[in-house]
């Protein structure tokens, strides 16, 4: 009998909810999942360390990339912008000009050194409507530009992109993602903040997915 | 009157002869050039060293971003992997998988964040038709990615994407470009090796621009 070489996947990892349950859907797709995780001076470094620990839960392996970001000029870098306490329309301040191009791209590279399948990332549109970078439209200019760019011997996957976050947690919930290690306020602290756009819309999304959030004691 | 605020562009320089040239181009075109230089623990920090002395030649604003990159599998990032002395038939082994995708996706992030109208890069076709983020064809799909991506208020600019090295030394020439400062040779000795694929392109391209290296002694 020949042995076959599991599908091998890259999973972007951020500690947060989306990207948690995308691994675990790569997973029950029969990926063999590789995290790649960034620490690129984000507000909150407790982000890296969920991250680690959703990688472990999932028995994945995964590597830290630290990226020194030579300038600043988004909230989630610069400790000097406040975040916002509503949900802002238009562009958030928030926003990292180029972040999810940034992360694809490092995420493209590992996956054509170590011959994977595929790339995964749990960006998502319904949300987060206000960064360019979460689009469906990005998304498909991002894989024709993958393709042409490099070998181009692996899908780009966004499982969640045209789904709400009701319906990503109710998908977590099936997957047995461990919420209880998922990070979501903006203002790190242990607990939901309850007040940025971010916090605003997980709570939501566990309302109407019938859910009770682990984080909220 | 009115002061006008110049035209400000971003320029990846990587110590080579074709970003230098790049620079100053874009020099020539009235902007303000802040250039973007990677330490990615290619081969030889040497490169890192010269790209900082154009850009002080050019007098122009540099920042340095540096990338540890938790994977291998290119020759410029393995000194395990031998490089070739003959120029390379295909995909040459000094590939770094999805290298320019990575590069220009921070130029744009850098770009966005200081309000730069262009992103310059020194890519063309001609010689290194073995790399596929260097193709006209990737180009493109880079620039309506980033229009996707971001908020896309620059352009992506390429001036020598589709020159030979003897027209891009003809114009680094007229530009005053500090040909003694670029380093081409993959094995990053002081004089060029003359055997690498980079060498052989550099040496041809000098003698059919019919010029002198400066760095042949």
């Amino acid at each position: 009998m020949k042995s076959r070489r599991p599908k091998q996947a890259v999973v972007l990892l951020s500690g947060g909810l989306d990207s948690a349950v995308a691994l675990y859907y790569a997973k029950a797709k029969g990926y063999n999942c590789h995290c790649l995780i960034f620490d690129y001076g984000q507000r909150h470094k407790k982000e890296v360390l969920q991250a680690q620990k959703i990688a472990k839960a999932a028995r994945c392996s995964y590597k830290i990339l630290k990226i020194n970001f030579p300038w600043k000029g988004s909230a989630l870098l610069d400790k000097k912008i406040k975040i916002p306490q509503r949900t802002a329309k238009g562009v958030p301040v928030t926003y990292v000009p180029a972040r999810n191009i940034i992360f694809l791209s490092f995420a493209v590279s590992f996956a054509e050194t170590i011959k994977a399948g595929a790339v995964f990332i749990g960006a998502h549109s319904q949300d987060y409507s206000g960064y360019p970078d979460c689009r469906p439209e990005f998304l498909s200019a991002f894989r024709r530009m993958a393709k042409a760019g490099t070998l181009g011997r692996y899908e780009v996957l966004a499982p969640l992109l045209r789904k709400n976050k009701s319906r990503i947690i109710m998908m977590g919930k099936k997957l047995g993602v461990p919420f209880e290690l998922t990070l979501s306020c903006y203002n790190g602290g242990k607990h939901p903040c309850g007040k940025c756009d971010s916090c605003q819309y997980r709570a939501k999304g566990f309302k109407e997915a019938g859910e009770v959030d682990p984080l909220i004691k």
